[in-house]
């Protein structure tokens, strides 16, 4: 055996609750060229118990205190979007990279500011994770889409079904915790920004708890491409996201079927997955891996800052549609020229 | 051999065009217990040459010849649309049970007067030719829903592409051609009226002529469900029309699939169908057998003249929510008790 | 309602067991251009109830009665197979055309004797029940493999699956009562005879009786071509038929999927056929339709006696190849030029 | 930045061909914990070409030289079959854990050779390339087999499909080369020994040179269980490998279908992939990643030198059931019990 020779990247996982706890598990055993230096969380036990499945890593309390203590090349940031305002603002201006795990924040004017902040400091430093542009069924039909090979794109049709949603799940939370997937999902086709929202609400599951369930939302792209997404969280039958995408000269669907398929008395078929956690587990691992890479590199070319402002405001728009019964138009500032040359589409591997 | 001795249902052919020369075909050599007793066309040439096909049939130039003649014991009705009204009318007149081909009119006050005549003569005689109820995957999926085994059904999402529409297709056509079998289906899966429609229109396809085409219809029936339909008459794949159904324990698709598989270089799979031709054929063939023995016991089961004035309802405001942009209220007319035990659900066999 | 003009053919239904009762319902409710004239079968009270769902039909007690009086055109026999000998030299003598549920006879011994009656007796009359050749899944692979769109058929792969089978069903009742339909279905397949059978039986299940099961069966035609069949008669999941055909350009499934697509919990897929009766109920239809057909015009285009008795060699040596684990020769007589121009592929329609 | 800390493993790649140099960018580029530090080929041009994209990579001309430079803790070897069998015999002599590309060696002699030397040697240092333990197909079928969920196994049914094959293909190499994977395969299912091969050839393809192809290839393990496989190396749809396995209660099959459905004019389905690179990218990976991974535990967990020798010993036999059309006896020499608590099912993850 010997030591190795090649540069890693030394990263800081900051929030060591369900998703930071995965991401130190990821990064320490099942990424390359990068560490664990440190576990942050204000709750330190919890903390240390992370670090403990990456030998070596530092256990610290606060992101002053890590930012102070020089230990980390760049960060993962996992803890609750309501802090993640406050967190990004120091990481930028102590300039590190960083991962940040969506939301970008909670609402477009906080978004806002972090986007302005990054501007302020003259180059990108945050990716949002928004881990379906690493999913291989995503990747192929956006190059799909980009090769034209069959014509325009001209609709999208999206469904996504979680088995079930905590009893305090709400109407709010379909659209932020959920379609907010589905939103960076058409920015990302497309190439374009969402220009309007609208939600219909109709029968309801018995299943649910306050939330109306399941949930109809339509959006639009500036170049006037509809798509729309059943949302329904309560649907018992496990995990699923799919997208159909219609052309000029032909369809494509991802996320249905799979290479195993399964027969017993009287039914022949596929088997779905639990959760998010095994459906995109490979998209997690590529998201996490490209990041080290790149940032290694000093480039940035997930989804940007930009990307988590303007899935705020669509989230904002489509939470008033809810309430509303209308079609929200959705406001966003200017796009500082200062993104103009990021894509936020990955390279293919 | 010998000459049958069960009774046969004598039926007169309304118009030598395309469906009636097809229905021609079907009952005279795929249906039992009928024969074709007259083609009736004002261009007798036609139908001189559609009743070659059926050995013994007369050819005849008007409606009211036909009745005159006495040679029929049912009608079934192949004219265009606007020419219906005044034909059923002299049908209902003359107390004979008639298959009349959608639409029932081509808007809803003549459907309302058709209706009306129907009330006033006592008893039901007009089937409308909405030929998907017979199809066997409608049917699997009506059962479904009846039976309630996945639960109360919670939305239903519709796909229906051609392969290419006509250069002079327009608008209206979309609804009134292709959208009008989706107010079909949806009240016949319900067992309710719709009560609104709204049209998006997004980007469309360079290949079709005036048309903006596809299209995102979205109905809601009298309990609130919601149902959508990708509307794409230039879709170039061939004719596909599937339909989703989400339950509060589970989903159900048909139309898609098949249980012939090919493969050839690089790629596997299912053929498409050419057109609703082949798609629908059994349905057809179905139709006209259950149309037949239904009116040899003296009953009509099919869907009724309410459901073509009601579709005809859907169909002005889903043209009036394509010009405006706005939910459509359909306006219907009180519903007739005369109706009140008739489900247009033929039973399944 | 009128008296139908048309002439009908007189069928004679021999036998009032399972398949004689559905063919005379068949016959009676679901066939264009036929009647049911009589129930033959030596239970007279069992003929009684079978002919009482055929309204006119007469009821005897033996083929020589029904010969003598002179009330059919054709007949369907359906009485057990070691019944058919006799039977069936009796309606050649008679010049009946007959529609003999498989098998022709249970040895290809008796079988020869039937061909050569029939060959003496100087025309076509006899039509084997092998219902397959009228699957639609059947039909679209035989054109596949005629047309050459693929190239050259190079192998052919069968899987036939029962739920299961009576406690007492034994191994040559594997080839006689189910591998003989794919005996059947080669021929029909290559337009070949097959020259060699061999049979591997493995581990088998525990949920049998005293048959080994599954078996392994393989088998040659005349220019060498291979197909195997993987029969298990107490699969559990269903009835189950599938095909796959290798060509020198491509492969074609028939029998797998299915355009209805049921989701629940966990699992999303298609349903499995209970039983051939539901399986091949349309191949049924057709067939006795066809039949029906091609007898009012003198024809015989289904299977012919020729493929009784080759189907019958087949089986004798696929037991004999079940019990001395050999690669058994198929023993066949010369060919009566007689069948020469017989293909036994009734049209596509 | 900062250099790692963590141990990692030195490989050395022996024979820098085509698997050679896919290694060496799998081991220095997406493999965790280790690094190339050595590039062996007697062509030390190539072997430089291969070593430039292993950065620190040395490059050697002799497994000789290799051993006796210290610079590996472990070796790939990845040259022709026939040159296994003394590298083998040097790498165990020095002791080092070795990875060792298919075949073993080339025939049962020299592979048994390498077991003898193997456990003289008196430690497992041997895992052989049979890479498809490690798609996650096949993990998914072995945990199905072994967990009995479905009860007992009862057959199994390959597919194995190249889209063509150079003109030199032999007979002999559609054992060696392709059905080697599927021997292995049936061992690894069960668990048990081939005992017997056969090998029937039909039809065969214009498409090919002198090799007979397809064929059909039957095995049967000690317990009795029939595995049988359709080899079709010039098949022109691609690359494909099913397995189909039938259980007393159920099916499964893995390696059809995908989440990817591509729908163009008249046709949907699956893509199929070009080659084996593609249809076990990730089995590759994760073969190299889990070897590396024990071998820094000093274990080795994957498929062993006895499976190597025991495949080859089916090969023997394949080949001799190909020129005698018997049933060959797979000859196997007593299985020491140095490798009886080696499964060679590496752990699922
Ligand atoms: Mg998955
Ligand atoms: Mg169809
Ligand atoms: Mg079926
Ligand atoms: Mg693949």
């Amino acid at each position: 055996m010997s030591t190795p020779q090649q540069d890693e990247l030394r990263v800081a996982v900051v929030g060591a609750g369900r998703m930071g706890s995965d991401h130190v598990d990821r990064l320490a055993h099942h990424t390359l060229r990068t560490r664990v230096s440190a576990v942050v969380d204000v709750d330190v036990e919890r903390a240390g118990t992370v670090a403990a499945n990456a030998g070596g890593a530092e256990v610290l309390s606060s992101v002053d205190e890590l930012l102070a203590s020089g230990i980390a090349d760049a960060v993962v940031l996992a803890t609750p979007g309501f802090l993640h305002e406050e967190a990004l603002l120091k990481i930028i201006d102590a300039g590190l990279p960083v991962l940040c795990e969506k939301p970008l924040t909670p609402d477009p004017e906080s978004a806002l500011r972090v986007v302005e902040a990054e501007v302020a400091a003259g180059r990108q430093l945050i990716q949002v994770g928004f881990m379906r542009r690493f999913d291989a069924g995503y990747r192929r039909l956006k190059e799909t889409i980009d090769s034209a090979e069959l014509g325009e794109l001209l609709m999208l049709h999206h469904q996504h079904r979680n088995p079930e949603a905590p009893a305090e799940f709400t109407d709010e939370m379909v659209i932020h915790d959920s379609v907010v997937h589905e939103f960076d999902a058409v920015r990302y086709f497309t190439g374009e920004e969402i220009t309007n929202v609208s939600v219909r609400i109709g029968r309801t599951t018995s299943r649910a708890g306050t939330v109306r369930d399941p949930q109809h939302v339509t959006v639009q792209t500036q170049s006037g491409l509809l798509a729309d997404v059943e949302i329904f969280v309560n649907a018992q039958i496990g995990y699923q996201v799919h997208t159909q995408a219609t052309f000029e000269n032909g369809l494509v669907k991802i996320g249905e079927g799979s290479e195993f398929e399964l027969t017993t008395a009287g039914r022949s078929g596929h088997e779905i997955d639990a959760g998010f956690v095994t459906r995109f587990r490979d998209a997690y691992d590529l998201e996490v891996q490209q990041w080290v890479d790149a940032t290694l590199h000093g480039r940035i070319d997930g989804p940007s800052a930009w990307d988590g402002y303007a899935t705020a405001a669509c989230c904002a728009a489509g939470v008033a549609a809810q309430r509303n019964g209308t079609i929200e138009h959705v406001e966003l500032a200017p796009k500082p020229s200062f993104y103009s040359s990021h894509t936020g589409s990955p390279a293919l591997t």
